[in-house]
């Protein structure tokens, strides 16, 4: 790397190691059939409602989408019972997360993350030259008295992924009211809700967004990539107090959301049944699954979202690459430093049983 | 503001204002026919090939889109006559902007541009502290003496819009090849040609890509919202070296760009029949409105894009307010500083005839 030429963030970065996406398996492997429980998508496919949106839409593509995407936060302030000034609306959680990065985070600030957790933190926190401090999670659960003890006048940022990707728990109603009296009001939580449809099911998940009066730096990130499934259009939605969202709504790029997002996050709000049918199929896919890792003796996360967490006893890379021999792509541990671990996202029941059968014959071969 | 809440860049940070939308004056006016010739859009509407993949590409929206847009990207390298590896794809030409921004621009380091021009360009220089330098135009034309002069130890990198929004006019083969023996090699030259294919027709546009072996410091910057009509999906790319490339793809989000608009820009390039009758409706719309100026003794710039740029000798919000009363959105000059000039998107002739006759008696009442 050139001296000088590039920012000094850029010279260690490492990026985001995404799941491999079924065309490039297809083309590495000359497979046609081809099982994606690597990226926590919907197997269901995307919402109806979405995808009629996008179709009315498209004929109006040769126009720049409305900047501050009016109509669909006049829809979620609804749906979510909060203003419309309380609202951000991304070009999915990553973009959001970046946000976030560049609207609190300078140069010598400490940020706390868990680990394993999502990547993006990370790497978003490295790009504004800010420090990451790890609390690793304690006994499957998030140490709430260890992310109290990293709090410094440093702090800037906490980020507490709820439920935790990759491992699928979730930080308690009491473990979060625990931490919040116990850190300054000035230091910005950040909880990421990306799974939220499918952990709202857990009457010990927490209702995030009461908390948002009493402490304005709380910001909530949700997205429509998982249970309405439209990941690919790329669209999130964060929420937190109106002085917030109006600084992060200043300097986000003029046009990050494009029309057709905007027309299908709206046409998802509306497609509760698609929601419903979806959370459904995934528990009916986790209770496979565990069926399955129970019957192997495996050591698995209790999941609160559309993915699970399990120690499949032999080390990951090569189970990924016999999986993906099979057509079958999921997410190996080793990427998140747990070598025997897999994370493998719900499927429809006919995935979710060639995954368990395939993994069986790799399993009894190795 | 809240005291080190936010970074410090923020608080003087002045954000891009775009075009009204359609939809915004719709409701804000009661009107329902929109004639909006603000934002440079393509009035024959999107590629009828891109629209076509759009459609064909909604059924797998639940599917994160590739993170390198492969695809994409082994069409344009073969388009353009470059490698892959010199190309970065973002989310809009606005995007690759703020992504230039974050790979090259260090606190107090220094970034000329010209005025009136693109305010991303200051935008994004201001979000990483860096200090811009303007050289204003002289004559209608750049000044490349003033760029020479203007370039320093400090400076970072140069911004050339070409041909320049909001004036049109373009900055020569002869003054290019002049200004770039002139300045370092080290200097990061970025020209944005968001209206390429409008420019090219002129014979004394430079031939940039060719420029980059010599210099590879150099960015070409294009996008497939003006004459490809797809600015609603939100896509555009860059050429450079590959080594800067690289670390502008290190960096980039993982999934920046969503899958339609990957889709729709491989149908756009295919679409060239659709390219050719935009060039040729252009340059019929703006010899409309060029004899209209003459005719009423108005000065403006001669243009090699989809928009000219005109003073009316009246303030130009009157005239915007004015027009917006008859459902015609022009972009006023006073955002520039320049008060009695518009900013007029070429449109379709019928749209084109409208605008000169509702002006025409908007001058004639004033």
């Amino acid at each position: 790397m050139k001296k000088n030429l590039y920012r000094k963030e850029l010279a260690g970065f490492k990026p985001y190691v995404p799941g491999k996406p079924i065309e490039e398996v297809k083309r590495e492997y000359g497979l046609t059939d081809i099982v994606k429980l690597a990226s926590n998508e919907n197997p269901l496919g995307p919402s109806p409602l979405a995808m009629e949106a996008v179709i009315r839409a498209v004929k109006d593509i040769n126009l720049y989408p409305e900047s501050t995407a009016v109509e669909l936060k006049r829809d979620l302030a609804v749906y979510l019972g909060v203003k419309v000034e309380n609202l951000v609306i991304g070009n999915g959680g990553e973009e959001l997360l970046m946000l976030i990065a560049q609207t609190f985070i300078n140069e010598g600030d400490e940020v706390v993350v868990t680990a394993p957790s999502f990547g993006i933190y990370n790497t978003s926190t490295c790009l504004m030259g800010a420090r990451i401090i790890t609390v690793p999670l304690q006994k499957k659960n998030f140490d709430i008295s260890g992310y109290c003890m990293a709090v410094t006048d440093k702090t800037k940022l906490i980020y507490l992924c709820n439920p935790n990707n990759p491992t699928g728990n979730i930080i308690t109603k009491t473990e979060l009211d625990e931490l919040l009296k116990k850190i300054p009001k000035n230091v910005v939580v950040v909880l990421d809700e990306a799974y939220y449809e499918f952990a709202s099911v857990n009457p010990d998940y927490p209702k995030s967004l009461g908390y948002l009066e009493e402490r304005p730096n709380t910001i909530i990130l949700r997205t429509f990539s998982k249970v309405s499934g439209i990941a690919g259009v790329r669209i999130g939605y964060l929420v937190t107090s109106e002085e917030n969202a109006a600084e992060m709504n200043k300097i986000k790029l003029t046009f990050n959301v494009n029309r057709l997002a905007q027309e299908a996050a709206r046409g998802a709000l509306r497609d509760q049944e698609h929601i419903q049918k979806t959370v459904e199929l995934n528990y009916k896919s986790l209770s496979m699954m565990e069926a399955y890792f129970n019957k192997k003796e495996f050591d698995f996360f209790p999941s609160n979202a559309n993915f699970i967490f399990v120690n499949a006893k032999q080390h990951s890379k090569i189970i990924f690459e016999e999986l993906m021999k099979k057509g079958i792509i999921i997410r190996p541990g080793y990427f998140w430093g747990w070598d025997t671990w897999l994370r493998v996202s719900t499927g429809t029941e006919a995935q979710t049983q060639k995954f368990i059968d395939e993994l069986e014959v790799i399993l009894c071969k190795g």
